[in-house]
């Protein structure tokens, strides 16, 4: 087969709200008009290079729908490639066709961000960057400071100065330019925008458009994964609303292709404590408005003024999709049926499961669906979240073991 | 191609001292009369599955050399298939032909042990049993306990009380039968082997037969990943002596049945706080010897009398392979080259990378050999190594951002 071998001159990045394009050979985030989210036009033509996953990277994999970058050895840490688990059990239990579970933890950070930090890194790397930065300070910052790492680049990482030592040091680990600043989280986002374009440093943003582009990937193996019998629906945990984007787009792009028959309709999840995109989804609205007191424990989606929050918008209108928001409680309840099907992921994980239980309670599912949730992270990322839960144990000494084992029998 | 399906029932399992075989149709991890580890018996004849990846299972792909199992989809979380990429980086800065780092932390619990898990709770399962033990506070008892879940197996974990919470609450999750015992260590694994009999438990320690044969997958895909050119040594860090003994012989089958020209030399990578195989080794002693005091930050690999101790000796033998032991420093100065990779592993991972900095050092290795380090789990299944680390950061505040990233230019 013929590499196709997009060049970055040759693509458009595109506005999502107007449509005004621009070139893919220079850093452009958002909408000079607009201020709203680009996005990488469309791939209508391709399929995937079969061979062995063990040799092979995903932007190799499925190359038809990525540009061409020398440089992916340099970067990649091989990401994506993740389970998919189907749950006979919880399907009984909740009452559903089939149940997908899709573990995100085992990316090399443990987190989904990974997908999206490689073809970031690689654009970055493409068109003549030497820095990258981010703001963050969960999985986003362990992602770009180890992609950082591995590719050599000058690397800047900014928390704000309210985090907890225990966040910083798996962060600090990679060895970035680590800056802990003092100051409310959105005023750090906005100044670190600012200098990193003074200063010369590709701004490796949550919606960056090359990072939502790189989301794509995780569509691509669920449709491998269900022998392109694609699930009826995915919910995926919304913070700034790339991850989602990217994978709508990647589901859009094989169903232009012919390889799949219809796109999954789209769930985004928020938390009861901070629902920006699922208010403005009740409310009809187009546009989300800020949230002024976030809280929920779920931090990897706390997020007040979600950077894509319109854009999710409009893909939910035309994708027929929904929007789901759901409790703490409800949260550490999926989490820990999760985790007695074997897999620990973060609480916001968790929201996805927790509301697939809410769907079939209010009857919006029937009992026959095909239902995937998308599990972002792994749980030792965030060990606070055990103390919600109430954990057994029992305790004896060495010559107490064999009565209370058999009373245990 | 025509599955072999080996049944249980037609399976021996050998003494690896003495040759002795018994039955594989029940639990017996050591022969009766050496009281030394058992084997399953080598596989001779076989060929690698061809299939995609995404949606095959080790146990499927390498099916020639394992068992037939039927209830895999009860009980896999779909481990293996882990990264293996090459530092051209680290080989380099070291002085090597290749460098290879086969990155473990992708498993479903975040270490190597899930490869020898699920072929323990599926023998387990095989031969009549619906319990399941294990004695650890460490990767061990978080793969244990989520397998024990996904599979619906009464699941019972022995850890000491001297254990802090934090490592506690990442197995308890799970909702294992969790006992904290007040007593010395080898003192409850002695106990509670002797009560597993009692109570028709099986007992999945870190040697036991059907574990370590599950460790022979890693060595099947390390030859696929170097394209059945497989590197001249492979660096293992060294607990029980059953992850060291499984890959060995993984090679060794893949010889046996032509796919591979020759066996890697082993290397045995131990702490120098706990060195009792290299401690042997040296003394050219056919027998390890209990450390007294063990004292490493390693804890992994801090086992004063490896259960597998003697058999690993026996192995290093006839593979003409080695033990190497490496000091605490080392251990976090090669945290941190990993670290610098974009690779963030426990500190026993990185005993093999020390380690191989050491046998260059010492120009054991002239420079032009092909080196692989098994990195076996996730750095952030210890957070207290972070602290060993001198970790770098800057603080300001919002209006200093400017002043202090242009200094930093």
């Amino acid at each position: 087969m013929t590499r196709r071998c997009f060049k970055i001159k040759n693509i458009k990045v595109i506005c999502t709200k107007c449509g005004k394009s621009y070139l893919a050979d220079i850093l452009q985030d958002r909408c000079d008009d607009c201020n709203e989210p680009l996005e990488v036009e469309m791939v209508k033509k391709g399929g995937i290079r079969e061979g062995n996953l063990l040799k092979q990277n995903m932007l190799e994999r499925y190359a038809d729908f990525f540009p061409y970058f020398n440089t992916i050895n340099d970067v990649s840490l091989r990401e994506g490639f993740s389970p998919l688990l189907e749950s006979e059990k919880l399907a009984n239990e909740i009452g559903l066709g089939k149940l997908y579970l899709k573990n995100e933890s085992s990316n090399p950070t443990w987190s989904f961000k990974d997908r999206g930090t490689v073809t970031g890194v690689l654009h970055a790397i493409k068109i003549g960057y030497k820095k990258i930065a981010t703001v963050s300070s969960g999985n986003m910052a362990a992602s770009v400071a180890a992609y950082g790492a591995k590719s050599g680049l000058k690397t800047y990482v900014f928390v704000s100065s309210q985090i907890p030592i225990e966040k910083i040091n798996p962060i600090a680990i990679y060895n970035p330019t680590l800056v802990t600043v003092e100051g409310r989280y959105d005023l750090i986002q906005r100044q670190s925008l600012r200098l990193s374009n003074k200063y010369g440093i590709y701004m490796l943003n949550s919606d960056a458009t090359f990072r939502v582009e790189g989301y794509k990937s995780l569509a691509f193996e669920i449709c491998e994964q269900t022998n392109f019998d694609v699930p009826d629906y995915v919910l995926v945990p919304n913070s700034s609303g790339g991850h989602i984007r990217g994978i709508e787009k990647g589901f859009r792009e094989f169903k232009e292709c012919g390889l799949i028959k219809k796109v999954p309709k789209m769930v985004c999840v928020q938390a009861a404590g901070c629902s920006p995109v699922y208010n403005a989804f009740i409310a009809g609205a187009d546009k989300v408005e800020r949230i002024d007191k976030p809280n929920t424990l779920a931090h990897g989606i706390e997020n007040a003024l979600p950077l894509s929050g319109n854009q999710v918008l409009r893909m939910l209108k035309w994708n027929n999709g929904l929007c789901v928001s759901v409790t703490d409680e409800e949260i550490i309840n999926a989490q820990a049926t999760l985790a007695g099907t074997g897999l620990l992921l973060q609480p916001e994980s968790a929201a996805t499961l927790a509301a697939v239980k809410k769907l079939k309670k209010e009857k919006y599912f029937r009992g026959d669906e095909k239902v995937l949730c998308v599990l972002t992270g792994s749980g030792l990322k965030y060990t606070a979240a055990f103390e919600r839960h109430e954990l057994e144990q029992y305790t004896c000494k060495l010559d107490e073991m064999d009565s209370l084992l058999g009373s245990l029998q």
